[in-house]
């Protein structure tokens, strides 16, 4: 006699960068992985702890240092020497909350409320908030537990897990 | 009654990153996979767009700026003053070409030829071409097409799913 | 009739960067899956050849360099400008390196030990070896193997992969 669990499809997404840029990846797949019926379990670990991190989600930046990719409106790359000038990143940081606004994206914080209204979960790894020095009040409220890694490993059985 | 679909086994690779040293990982694990028979996906999104820009994808670049691991040819690594320096971005990226072509590695566009001519699907991420106010014409031709992140979640059920 | 393999969990774990704070979150995840039972291999590619170089893995660093995230002990961020200085990239290591002793979590050799002894599988990317102009004498001992994408595509069927 055979038995079958129906597992449902699970998304781990873990969370390990700051950068506005590195954020928004999660963000969207979280949502849409959601919105497509799947279960996501979100994970934030070392810089990626900023994107719950009360005192610093609000203020996510990008910087172009060390990122070629990064591109003038014009399509020019930010020469290096020129973006160490004070200022560059936060200059390029609004120019990329304006592009993320423009297409209906929403602010960090209101999509992590959007993704945990529906039903997201969002965990937080201990390593990280001992390393910091932080307790969970510092913490957005939505995130549900704070966990080791081992606890991470047995939440992630039979999911697909992606480590941004 | 007990039904099996013999699923294929399927890698779906999410490339974020356009620099040429996060560029190539997705280009050989693609390769790779085709050539052991894998169905592979790949979708290109944020920095990872410059991959499939046809203005781009020919002059993807490396940078010592923040990354201590980059080495001179002495094994010495590039202090971060001196990588600040004008052309030092340069020197890294031709020296990692000239690497790669060493190896017999194609360089990028040629590259992404063989995968897709191997079978290997690309996609490019909506959200991102809005954001770079790009257009389907902008972007290399074996790109099959744009998507969201939902019809990418679609796309990746029962898929092996890497993000770079 | 039908048959079933009773599949031990694995987890592949890509790394391919060379930095402190990257190269803690796959030897936290490889300890952490072992500990569970779950069978680990580790694949080391590109920057994360660091982590298994014997004159490097002892030495691996953080920048704040290009990351806003990095903060100084008093929640600053260190400015770009300020990063530039000679000694910023030593000192945030040194300060990291001193945050994980303090969590007791071991250095990267010791730690990288643990995760072999605990029959973790450690395998060097060939194109990055041959990339570094490296040979199996200058890897870390317990690296079983040089293999090639290919191989490696092999040897993560069933796995869940996770590219740091």
């Amino acid at each position: 006699n055979v038995m079958f669990e129906d597992k449902e499809r699970h998304l781990c997404i873990i969370c390990s960068k700051g950068t506005l840029d590195m954020a928004y990846p999660g963000l969207v797949l979280a949502n849409a992985a959601l919105m497509e019926g799947i279960d996501v379990t979100m994970f934030f670990t070392f810089w990626g702890f900023d994107m719950i991190t009360n005192k610093k989600m609000d203020k996510l930046e990008v910087t172009p240092l060390g990122n070629p990719s990064m591109a003038m409106p014009n399509g020019m790359g930010i020469p290096n020497m020129m973006s160490m000038l004070p200022g560059m990143t936060g200059f390029a940081t609004s120019m990329m909350r304006k592009e993320i606004a423009k297409l209906d994206f929403p602010p960090v914080r209101e999509y992590m409320q959007t993704i945990a209204d529906a039903g997201g979960k969002m965990y937080a790894c201990k390593m990280s908030m001992d390393m910091m020095g932080l307790t969970k009040e510092d913490l957005f409220e939505e995130v549900e537990d704070v966990v080791g890694a081992m606890e991470f490993m047995e939440m992630s059985e039979d999911a697909q897990v992606i480590f941004i």
